[in-house]
């Protein structure tokens, strides 16, 4: 705890000073991040390191694995979170975060190293779906390293389904007020794929391209369709 | 999400090269980090800033007002996350870091303000003893803004004492091979308080002293009296 | 009961005479359905009469709004009847069928009638989705019956999201081997709107026509791109 | 999917014109089913063709296995139809209908069937006690066959005891205003046995004779006795 | 705390001596209480003291408003006291035991007065059914008393029909060697009303008549005519 | 139950009448304990007669283990007893009481033992940190009989720290108005031991000195020294 102790110190010694003024403002207006990230508790993956985000821009929920249990009536800190990013702050984009490397989803490939932890066990339950899709739809002979890669990348498109069971979520999308992301983190390399819905794939991020996004909202024209659908009836 | 791709590019090409070393050995070897955090999702609290943290050093898990629901059966991210950290990662500390001017503590203390966001109410009733001690512990005149604080202090201490109930915990607390702690960052200030199980109390952290923890293991000789006291028998 | 009583003596008596062969042959040889229809428990909407099935055709699981909860720890009789569909019975497409004025629908929609009966307003929490669309996304005038048949085909869809949780739906979906089908039974005009998912919009089902899905699975080249994609790196 | 569609066409062009004032009725006042029968979501197992009712006559709830989980806190789909049944429509009569060949028995018998399909597993732990019943109460000798058979016979009549725990059911069991039946369909012979609680037996249902019934309302006399009761203290 | 700290003193000074024998043998051999009792948490029903039990004569579950929920899935303590008593401690007889003047039965039915007691509400939501027999089948004219007095009966019918849902329970009456009974307690004239399922109301014990049993397992003959039933198809 | 029936006619007959004063003015006036007792069902360990407790003095709560579950929104009887208990009945005290020769604490410790009790197994999951701080902090070696013993102390202490985290005792507790007490009573010896919080043992209850207590609530200097804290900033 030494380096954290010291580390205390010199934030506020050294690094407060320069945003005093911003940390001031965020006190007294509140904060406005436009943007809710799930990702893992993974102590070499930070959110706002690698988005190099400030105070105030991002509002972060972490947990083993970057899991969003579907919606149910047994309530949690992921759903919480998210009803609180969407209803209270009004975040327009939610991204999924995963990485390489993985504990969560290493677990999930060697079950046997899940049994002195029966709670990680059970929470992985959640991300079930994204090995059995590899069990079913990926090469029989997969690497291991590449087996917890595809499962890593397909637990990020799960979880993206999960998060669309989410009320608040559902209601923005049909409304064209929110999207969706999945991200995948390299630790080795530092870089970030992006999931690209229209084209069922992740490919790398280029900066002067618009991002694209896992799921957007329905655009107008649906409602309309709908509602023309139930006139003509 | 336009300052976000251009972080994701600024991240990877102005920021890794100095440290990709670090990362890949750190994908290379695995995390190795020395305390995990429980922290708030609020945008403006930034556990690897506020604590100076590089990659690989800080296992963090993040919800709406850093609750540890207690051990039950129904298992949920929280819970995973600390037996992780417990049990595979081995961390020696376990920090539960409040905040001024939480959104769930105001949550708490204006419950009608939820009305539109029930899972957010239900995760809160993790905090009811926070606030229920306020209630009934402080003085009836507190000012709105002292009482949101003195529940965001009071809640430190009560997911202190949820975290107890975990076994993972509860049994490295028996070995003396964990402490946890109770931090406080002011927003406003950029200070963190620390809570000192010692005097019961939230104190300043000072560099240049033994940082205070909130709940220490017990000693070798609490086991001897033990096992004295059934070999009297 | 008395028509009830009758009625099985005339099956035993007048129908099961002509289908003896069929039934002891299923019998024989068990069960071997190829579609699994998820309806509501209304009296109205009779899944094997709508599709003119037969017995060993249709497996069918029923209940109050047509509901599939979300995939989760806490298991209950449709995510049994899903598992078991697709598993046991290898069934190749799942169907959601809602109705015209749906009772449940119109609970959802008129929140006091359901005080006395706090079991069904838990139930339909699993559809606040869909009312939380129309809420937003729909006109603010829509008269009573054309909200709650909008609602009714929302939740079309919003249980078909949550049918993309369960793993072995999401399993098969991956490899190409299952659809999901979206459908909606008017009791007036006896007449069955199809979901096809690649327009986004109910549509009236034509026998000379192929039967558009509302999710198909993935194709192969999917599968192919992730692998490529993976080998890339 | 092309059965089903074709099945879609013919009802709308041939079966449905000549129902088509019953079923406007039906959509213009909506349903009043005399009774609710739950069943099992078996392809072979058709309620409304085995009682010869038409549309508005059975309110159906089908789950695998005809399982009635007991009165909790933790509420589904089964609880719902229920209640809705009883306080919304104010069915007369309950039926739990069970089969012969049943696959959710057959699991129950043999439970390494169910490894593959966990929720399944945990949904039948609502039948655990008819397999008890059978391992202690049977001839141990008993055929597999026969084994199977008595499981799905006692799982009726376990379900009917849990149908007791739904408050709704109680009070209307109290003031003699539902009666509740236990049916068996043999899908070989078509034939229905029904099970008369006065002699704890199943019996052939004769169409000349009143239908027994499982569990019959308290009388009149037996509240009269209680308030008596009640003032002679 | 000073007289119970004396009343361990006397008892252990004054009480012991006399019965350490029996404790002695006790702690040696371990219990074999003859039954289970379930009674409320009220400091005035002693259950040891109602039925003058000595140490080892009495298994005694105990909470407020002696309840017995329905077997589930999610277990707890009464549920574990019953798979206990059944399974390791073989009883035969398992007593409800509920009294007059019950503050849970009370708090049924004044639900106002459960406000500031959330969980001792939902709690008791496993004996609405009683509540809801009483409001619908008793007179609408009983006073307040004979109200509290009439539900704490109810309560006592429910719970036995809950304790039938426990499969040890269900699989020990099938084979005859358990049987249930339901017993009330006045506190005022400290009488014990027993319930006598054959006429379906509670009588006042006599000692020198056989004890009426609430729920009597079944006879062998039951089970031989379910087999010659069997046989017979 | 013969011997139970003739308890009753004996208390009816020969206790009750040198007590009818007191269970007259119980009656009428209501219950107004002291003290909650949290005890094992064993039938050996009888509170009253242990603390030589009359009608009205002990409201006590009893089930296999002296297991307090961790305060979680899935409500159960013991979280139930203890709001009633603190909220409506205001006890100054709760007593968790654990004793020797435990069949739940050897179950822990026999895990294999469990297999035919599932529920027993899953009950007992709110004590595994005690058997995890036995296997962890208490000498390898210990005998089967003081590896139980061990784990039965240790189990109080956790119990204890379970208790801690319901509101209505936190809250207490921070106004100083309720102590937590850990007893330990052994059946061969009819003693109690009382576990110390101050140093962290258990000893012998003395008569002559005042009963330590395992928890006291903070006095009022903390609080003044949190306000004043706040004052300060
Ligand atoms: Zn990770
Ligand atoms: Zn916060
Ligand atoms: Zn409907
Ligand atoms: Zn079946
Ligand atoms: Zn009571
Ligand atoms: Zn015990």
């Amino acid at each position: 705890m030494g380096n954290l102790l010291k580390g205390i110190s010199t934030f506020r010694g050294a690094v407060y000073p320069n945003d005093s003024a911003l940390y001031r403002k965020l006190a007294r207006e509140g904060q406005q991040p436009q943007a809710l990230m799930i990702s893992c508790a993974d102590s070499r993956v930070m959110p706002e390191t690698i988005t190099q985000s400030g105070p105030g821009e991002l509002f972060v929920c972490r947990n083993a694995g970057n899991i969003v249990p579907p919606f149910s009536t047994a309530n949690g800190g992921v759903s919480s979170a998210i009803e609180y990013a969407v209803v209270a702050l009004g975040v327009r984009d939610i991204i999924v975060c995963g990485h390489s490397d993985c504990g969560a989803m290493k677990g999930l490939c060697h079950p046997e190293t899940l049994i002195p932890m029966p709670n990680v066990a059970a929470w992985l339950k959640h991300s079930h779906a994204a090995y059995s899709i590899v069990c079913e739809a990926y090469p029989a002979d997969l690497s291991g390293h590449d087996r917890v890669r595809a499962v890593a990348m397909e637990n990020i498109i799960v979880q993206l389904d999960h998060l669309r069971t989410h009320p608040s979520v559902a209601a923005k999308l049909a409304t064209n007020e929110i999207a969706l992301h999945g991200w995948f983190f390299d630790i080795e390399t530092g870089e970030v794929q992006v999931y690209d819905g229209a084209v069922s794939a992740f490919i790398k991020a280029k900066e002067d391209q618009p991002l694209p996004a896992a799921v957007m909202g329905r655009g107008n024209p649906h409602v309309t369709h709908q509602t023309t659908n139930l006139a003509a009836e």
